[in-house]
């Protein structure tokens, strides 16, 4: 089961032709992964450690407008975990009717302050992932 | 020859790591496109007669972070047309080494808002956006 | 009792110095009157209608920073209401020890987008605000 | 003679009714503000230095919707210094006419992160603010 995080449409986030616009949905998005980490229970652990979880790639689709009002339900869960990366999957949905808004494939690597560099996703790093791949969309 | 953009990253650019956030590439590459539109010199007839260009799909890739004080040049162009839908590239670049910052590829349809769909890309439309792609990257 | 909207500060929502950034500061206030209008169960009848709520005037003061994680309380009011403009005043706590991190008094117009102008605040709209100033802060 | 900045309006930065959304402008001033600290020439060594510009008030009259495509000039000056805190005014105005679109007093301390507080406005930083007095509006 995905991970749940609702927001509902309003003024300020909407653009020239009433819709939201294209940027605020990455931070709806952002949200979304926010809340999962929190949920998840590691947050805190993983800040204070100087890890950060930095995105490489964001694909999304745009598949209809939500207009001001809408109540959108995020559905956030990680999709694949490979060696040095792994996608979190997020869909963005109309929660009246269940009609897909945007749906997108987030890509992203742990990187280590200290280090400098991208972490190998494995040991304990890999099993608190895996235990959020329970969060799968 | 892409179009030009030129962006100085700002302290409300950034985010908790220090870097340019996420979403606000998305703001900056709109920035770009509006900016080519006008340069190409339709967009006012465009808007005008009721036509939007609208974003379906964005697939950006994030290469290496941006700090304040950056001086940051996006390059803007039509990189292919098809018969509903077309693809802008854009690459954010740092004006002082050229190394790239993010790149992505922005796929939209024209929507009329009169007829409540997507035009076929054709005529004196195909035409127009022909003539953007002379701004290829 | 004022209204209250919940609102946790997120890794976007920070700046330069890992603070909440002053502009995001006025979209938490935004979602908070939202959420009032919402509560008092007129807005939808009043957008139909074609009146708008037209900030003419916000003065913010910034007491202390807020960072990353934190739980903030928006608490938001009517504080008067005048013939032709009124004032809504908000505060923005920490949820966890009541501290104050912002407050402001946010001065509007009902503007009315078929006569183009803004309206008297009597009869039955001054009413409408009357109720809402049950929400005093 | 006041600092200027330009802005254009573009898609993403209006709101619900088409007009550049209030928080926004506070984005357009913060711009602005970094622009004259640019200007004045000391703003790397002062951020070097560990020094941090803590905006405290805001005070804004917004006096007219800015709509798609207005191009805004900023004026951006010192208006007083105090002991402790100083005060930058800044206009928003249509460049084609020079009508009024907004306008802001903005009070700011010079925090030091080191000592942790806010610094007296004596000596040479002062004399630096006085420098940038010569921008008043």
């Amino acid at each position: 089961m995905a991970h749940h995080t609702r927001i509902k449409v309003r003024g300020y986030h909407l653009d020239l032709f009433g819709h939201v616009n294209n940027a605020r949905y990455l931070e709806f998005l952002e949200e979304a992964r926010w809340s999962l980490f929190e949920a998840q229970g590691n947050l805190d652990n993983f800040l204070k450690s100087g890890l950060a979880l930095a995105v490489v790639n964001i694909n999304i689709d745009y598949r209809q407008p939500a207009l001001m009002g809408d109540e959108l339900l995020i559905e956030t869960g990680v999709k694949s975990i490979g060696n040095r990366s792994a996608v979190i999957h997020q869909r963005v949905l109309q929660e009246a009717n269940g009609k897909v808004v945007a749906e997108a494939d987030v890509t992203f690597v742990i990187f280590d302050a200290k280090q400098n560099k991208a972490l190998a996703l494995e040991g304990a790093l890999k099993e608190q992932l895996e235990q959020m791949a329970a969060y799968a969309v």
